[in-house]
């Protein structure tokens, strides 16, 4: 079953994306949306965390939380492949496999897999839409020893991450992310059907097991305007003070 | 003084830079490197795990570390600025402020920084560059309560976090940031002197204090090309065990 909390905080989520509750708005407290709800307050405050990971509401201003905002924002707080995102989120999500083929890895791909540059590879093109609207287009590079598990897969499989658990026990453990703006080239524009030079959204990933093993290294292109990706960091992990002392104290 | 170990990792990000150390070839080991730089194991080591941070070089593949690429690029692991970033990283950094004035907070704003609709905040236009070249336009947004410390500041001033701990004592304790890819507008291509419609990686971010008070909200436009994000995260928080039993079980 579902947790409860996950349905309140869907719940929640299509009435802010609805507008019901307006950016800048108050949410209701947790007493009144566990009236609402018939829930405990335990369980609509899980639900409304849900949503200020998402960026959705903001921090606690006193009893109530603040409506942020109502775009798509894919928190960067723990590793998920977009199939897995989209559903949590509660969106129709497909996907699509174009082309697909074993060659030998090229020095970056080489380097990115911890592999010999020539070594074999299996090289994916996956066109991902989201409420079916093309939005995503995916340049994978998968390890050699991981290639037949991926290639038993249904072009048309929604979520790879969840069928290579489900097939192979594979988990996808640590991601290594960067993250950039670029111009659609001419394959770009033609599959997600937007003008060649348009901004689209770029994530590059290395996926690796618990162990490190890499088991894929992939280019990833959004449409712009389709997805915003969300992160939390702050000053802790190294102190302000020390740093400006390091600065100050500079050649 | 400099940590010796700062100064290790700009020496290697520079050769790696430069091409010394090509994409796919392997760093020299600890030993190598510790005499090379007269430094003990501990030290280099701590340079190299910097190097890591930024995405240069992979994780350890038996005694040596593969250099990954030679991007420019900006951790999340922790909340920087702009300015301090860049300094850590051994890049010439400047800023300027175009425009500067106070006025009523539109309703985005007001309920980024959890302030009324109409509250007084300064709204700030400011350009930076790297080695010489335009690459960000942040346009910031500060709220009342710290706004005469912001106009205090110069308008060249380098780095505005530092300059405002020293000032004020002001510590940008946690970000909340949003990423995503947009055309440059008119203001934006002609003052990071790109073309109309060119890609532009936007991060808008909202910046408080240790107490969960708003500082500022920024919408920052980086040049494609200029800087990449880089972040980590793993499946740890949320295992996918969980996850996979979930959507199965979804309605």
């Amino acid at each position: 079953m579902t947790a409860r909390y996950v349905g309140i905080a869907a719940e929640l989520r299509d009435a802010i994306m609805r507008g019901e509750y307006a950016v800048g708005a108050q949410l209701p407290s947790e007493a009144e949306l566990a009236t609402r709800f018939a829930a405990s307050r335990g369980t609509v405050r899980q639900a409304v965390a849900v949503l200020a990971t998402e960026g959705l509401v903001g921090s606690r201003q006193g009893a109530r939380r603040i409506v942020l905002g109502r775009e798509r924002s894919q928190s960067f707080a723990e590793l998920h492949s977009f199939a897995q995102w989209a559903r949590a989120m509660g969106y129709r999500v497909s996907g699509r496999v174009l082309e697909q083929r074993r060659r030998g890895a090229g020095a970056t791909e080489a380097a990115r897999l911890a592999l010999q540059p020539g070594e074999p590879v299996l090289s994916v093109l996956r066109l991902r839409s989201l409420e079916g609207e093309p939005v995503l287009l995916e340049r994978t590079v998968y390890a050699g020893w991981i290639a037949p598990a991926v290639e038993r897969l249904d072009p048309g499989c929604e979520s790879v991450t969840q069928a290579l658990y489900e097939g192979v026990g594979l988990v996808f453990a640590y991601g290594e992310h960067l993250i950039d703006a670029v111009a659609a080239g001419v394959e770009d524009s033609r599959l997600l059907a937007v003008r060649r030079g348009s901004p689209l959204l770029r994530q590059r990933r290395v996926t690796t097991t618990h162990e490190g093993r890499p088991v894929e290294w992939s280019d990833d292109r959004y449409r712009a305007g389709s997805v915003t990706f969300s992160i939390r960091n702050s000053v802790d992990a190294n102190p302000l003070v020390r740093q400006v002392g390091d600065l100050r104290s500079a050649p």
